[in-house]
């Protein structure tokens, strides 16, 4: 019977397994992380008994995305808890990992807050580590949430940016559920309008160093069905010319209280093709990535990574090369070649045509608009 | 005695291997090639003893850049010639090798019309097929010639347009002595700046999918004691952000009469990049890259190269993996993804600063200027 198959998905591929999930077995609590370092060749586990070693698969970028990064630094702080370690040091341990993704320390600080309030009450240690979980399973959850209502509003305001009805969205780096507790920021955006049916194509950046389109985004859009074509970062100049890009949807790991967007490096080339050829350039962000302690772009400090991510190709971020061991690297460059590696690059509000949240969409985008984005935000959690 | 290493380079490395040689061992005469898809991990020379072989080495890269590719086409026919293959045959084959870079049809035909005038005044075989190679070795020292006038002239541009005398230069793709009988296009300028004392870096873009970039401009660099950096492509965008790019020098494979760039995929966006910054945007070309029979930009076929140099790692442009053999490929993106691969973008001349030929500066760039660039070119040449 035809409608045995009914449920399963249109490449007939199990489930996605879950990105990130906490469990209890007898030996004591564990937050597992699909690893993302593996993908697409191999859809991993990786078990995680202590901070540092989620401090590690942090750094690895076993685990990334910025509102998947704060749910993971608040699971952390619940690990630390519940396993007995010193709470506060695995807090700073974890906010401290990498330093661009404001989500990250804001998700320690409300599972942190959330233990230190039950301990300030009497509760006993036991009890404390619950309610640091607690806070953590909330954390998820709100992402989850946001993600829903980020790409119901996003859509919207694709629909009226391009009447047309058939976009075709330029994206970098990944975006989708690998990097939330939902279905993710700006690739949720992209989804629910093929789900819509007015996604004609999703041009998906490879985003060098480390591929997270070629490797993560186009497994995201493969398994959901999507119209997809991967490209080189340094290929979307074509597009634009040629006409074929309608809207560019990013996300971002910080914005400025001014609207400056911190995010993928390769993301500030993009939003001056776009404004260049006239196209919006859209950020998709939970309420959570604005940092209104940040004043400006000039203040967000910018994670430099390794040389070796532009100089070698190493089976981080490669896991499918046959014959390299994990962690072999081999050179592409000439030996003693310094990179220049920048994690994330900035870009200015007046090249941004709107930033979608949660909680509303702004634009343009003004010092004012989000001051009053994160009044009525605080407001809506208040409620 | 110290002096007994005089004439060795800084990095007492052996001189580096010739490009591109004609040999004529006891077997018959062949093309001989320094195979650039192995680089920088080995220098290998590729021996081509027939035509479909160089039209193989062109395909896959092992021979490339404009100005080579003509020369690389004259040797052709001379070794069709030589050899005694059906010569129009042969040429036909070389200059539909590959679409955009209009030198290597261009020397094909010079070779081929020396070729037919020997045997049209009544040449035997043997001495039309010396006539062809003679014209080969003519075009050969002639680019080598070109080469010198427009490391002069790029670099006389260069003082014009930085009076401080402390180059930053960013270049794309690989431009130097592995593309032409001498030094090269861009690459020559910023290596007579150095030479000169007045280049303080070069930012190299490793240029995705073959990385010609980081394995062979940084291959030239490192040869010639450059100071330079390695970035991926997408990180332009923020060096152009924080000032730190002076000026970009790039080549071209095909300029078309209104001054329209065809060049590597990723120039073009350097081009909007250097506009919005108001940075210089300098194209090095010998004015064989002129080709006055393609009116703009548009009419300049553009090649679209397999999707797997993106979807997949392989030997061929990655020739340092451990463990894979030549041509095994290991996808870095699910089975089944697409890849848009163009090979080269259009930068329309109003994005252009200056183009440095070796018979002149045209700056602006208009139909006007090149007009009159070829016909002074003509004049030299003919005189």
């Amino acid at each position: 019977m035809a409608d045995q198959y009914a449920g399963t998905d249109p490449g007939g591929q199990p489930p996605a397994p879950p990105v990130l999930r906490w469990e209890e077995p007898p030996e004591g609590p564990v937050v597992v992380l699909l690893d993302q370092t593996r993908l697409p060749a191999e859809e991993v586990g990786l078990v995680c008994t202590d901070v540092p070693a989620l401090v590690r698969a942090i750094q690895t970028l076993a685990v990334r995305g910025a509102p998947l990064l704060g749910i993971a630094g608040a699971y952390g702080v619940a690990l630390a808890a519940a396993r007995g370690y010193d709470v506060d040091d695995a807090a700073a341990q974890l906010a401290g990992a990498r330093p661009t993704a404001v989500n990250l320390g804001y998700g320690v600080r409300r599972a942190l807050a959330a233990h230190r309030a039950a301990a300030e009450q009497g509760a006993a240690p036991a009890q404390a580590a619950e309610a640091a979980l607690s806070e953590a399973r909330r954390l998820h959850r709100e992402d989850a949430e946001a993600s829903t209502a980020m790409a119901a509003r996003g859509l919207g305001l694709l629909d009226e940016l391009l009447p047309g009805g058939s976009h075709r969205v330029l994206t970098h780096c990944n975006t989708g559920a690998l990097v939330s507790g939902g279905a993710g920021t700006a690739f949720a955006v992209a989804l629910a309008a093929h789900r819509a049916g007015r996604l004609r194509r999703l041009w998906v950046d490879e985003t060098r160093p480390l591929l997270q389109g070629a490797r993560l985004t186009a497994y995201e859009a493969a398994r959901n069905g999507l119209a997809y074509t991967l490209l080189t970062d340094n290929a979307a100049g074509s597009l634009f010319a040629a006409g074929e890009v309608d809207a560019v949807l990013v996300g971002a790991d910080r914005i400025a209280a001014d609207g400056s967007v911190a995010n993928k490096v390769g993301t500030y080339p993009l939003a001056v093709l776009a404004k260049y050829h006239h196209v919006p350039f859209v950020v998709v962000a939970p309420v959570t990535t604005i940092d209104p302690g940040t004043p400006d772009g000039a203040s967000i400090e910018i994670e430099q990574r390794p040389g070796s991510e532009v100089t070698q190709l190493t089976a981080q971020g490669f896991a499918g090369v046959a014959g390299t061991a994990p962690g072999a690297a081999t050179a592409v460059a000439p030996l003693g070649t310094q990179a220049y590696n920048p994690a994330f690059d900035i870009t200015p509000p007046e090249l941004v045509t709107a930033i979608v949240t949660e909680a509303g969409v702004l634009s343009p985008v003004t010092a004012g608009g989000i001051e009053e984005l994160c009044a009525r935000s605080r407001q809506v959690t208040i409620s």
